[in-house]
């Protein structure tokens, strides 16, 4: 959770406390769990989560995938019984480290999004990050929800009495919805319109029903239902560069497309080309340098939350 | 081609084959390929295709993908030194009779969409293609480009005199471009803004730079240029789902995932909810059963070239 608002995933970290401990308490999610590999091929793995926090369960996830695609070349590891686990490009990133490129999808963690055309709100931001390193730039890290925005920030606004801009949703009669206090009238709207929808149903299909895990109808509402199994789900993918060619060729090469991407002139109202992650890593930097001032609001939610738990204030 | 034509992808089918005898002519493809696995480990490989048809190229690799996924559980081939290979939708659909699921990236054979922001055309269309196997219905099949229309379609709407839509290109002043015939004048613009420029960057990273095929600046103009190599780049996965889980219990719920869906009240102004492929499934039906028309543009096109070849027209 620090380590996502380190890196300036706001929606992700420590504002979601509140939340995950509301759940813990209500017996939602399992603090004792003993995860199991149910199915184990050379190169895949579905990983049961036994209702832990999903940061645990993928990290889990991610070390399996890792360690397979050492001798497969890649690493596919599904979850299921899994819970919300932050920010997609955490999970993406861990096989950075080992000169592996990563890929996540999950489920999210309540229906916001209906199929394209229809009202009924049967699928999630279901989101992919891909992670690829490079050599003298900071990793390339994609992290995007298959809608125009992903449900965290919707909250964000409304913690922060903000307007929404258009196009992150519209209510059931198709018009525009600004108000995010008024979300639960409305739904998201997916990237591309049915090209979103299309990502959001494959994503579903390959992270959930997949792995045994929730997906369209099945899935809880975290934001409403503290207390029943989500049975959420996750894959996450290592691919090892060294079994398609040398790395360091390889992170040479990313190294060019990030310089050519940059060398773009740019158009009228844009002051330069940004590559996935590049600001992410920038207030990765600041933040771990300068330190960072939480915003008002989320202080003193988590200040009553240390006074509710018996644990000292920030 | 003609499968392409059959389901509904005429920008994919017959349609190009003016363009691939062209090149053939030119010297720029290459038909007598002695296509080699340049890396292998046990759940990845690595085809160079010598220069062949994408067709051939990426039909050994889903082979190769799906004898992987046999034994692993996954395969992810990567290739280079193909070229352009129809829809995404077709190789993708490969591992589904095997009760696989299958992936399909590939790096598009002309840069038409700039970094977000920026001016210079430095991308392609990437599309991306995802098929699941269902118990009853047909397969779920997704086929999109990172675009919101694929360049395929631009030439079909300026070999038809019509115009696009607003929101498939603009020009270099950002300012929108509908005539088609000024397509050289302008660039696409990707799904969902940034979103999809972060796709088609990643997607190029995973089909061309990681198999050693061409990206970014080294993509060849396949409408312009008829003889450089254009060692074009793509990805296959295949899925094996009983890794996974039992298959029929998989596809009983990618049925009940369909009729949920199919369930959805909808939107004023739709009248069904689709799932992808699902129109492509009722054309294939359809033409397969009934026949196809061909444009008489296309026909004229095709006549011409039977002639310049010297074999019977249609």
């Amino acid at each position: 959770m620090s380590k996502a608002d380190a890196q300036g995933s706001d929606g992700h970290g420590v504002f979601r406390l509140p939340q995950y401990v509301k759940r813990i308490q209500a017996g939602g999610m399992n603090t004792k769990p003993d995860m199991r590999i149910l199915q184990d091929k050379p190169a895949t793995a579905v990983l049961d989560g036994d209702n832990a926090m999903g940061h645990l369960v993928m990290t889990r996830a991610a070390n399996i995938a890792i360690e397979k695609a050492r001798s497969c070349g890649i690493g596919w590891v599904g979850a299921c019984n899994s819970n919300h686990a932050g920010p997609a490009s955490l999970y993406a990133s861990m096989p950075l480290a080992q000169d592996m490129i990563g890929l996540y999808i999950a489920i999210g963690s309540a229906n916001h999004l209906p199929p394209w055309g229809g009202i009924s709100m049967l699928l999630s931001t279901n989101p992919i990050a891909i992670a690829v390193p490079s050599l003298q730039h900071p990793p390339i890290v994609l992290d995007m929800a298959t809608t125009n925005a992903a449900y965290g920030k919707v909250k964000m606004k409304a913690q922060r009495n903000e307007q929404m801009p258009e196009g992150w949703m519209i209510d059931r009669q198709g018009k525009p919805l600004t108000d995010p206090k008024r979300a639960s009238e409305g739904f998201l709207l997916p990237v591309g319109g049915p090209k979103g929808y299309g990502l959001a149903l494959m994503f579903g299909l390959l992270a959930g029903t997949l792995n045994g895990a929730a997906f369209g109808k099945d899935v809880i509402d975290f934001n409403k239902d503290f207390k029943t199994t989500t049975n959420t789900g996750h894959l996450i993918v290592a691919l090892n560069i060294a079994a398609f060619m040398d790395v360091q060729s390889f992170k040479q090469k990313v190294d060019d497309i990030w310089t050519e991407m940059k060398s773009s002139p740019t158009l009228p109202g844009f002051d330069e080309v940004r590559l996935p992650g590049e600001r992410s890593a920038r207030i990765y930097e600041d933040r771990m340098a300068n330190g960072y001032t939480l915003p008002q609001e989320l202080r003193r939610a988590l200040d009553d939350l240390a006074d509710q738990v018996h644990v000292e204030r920030l």
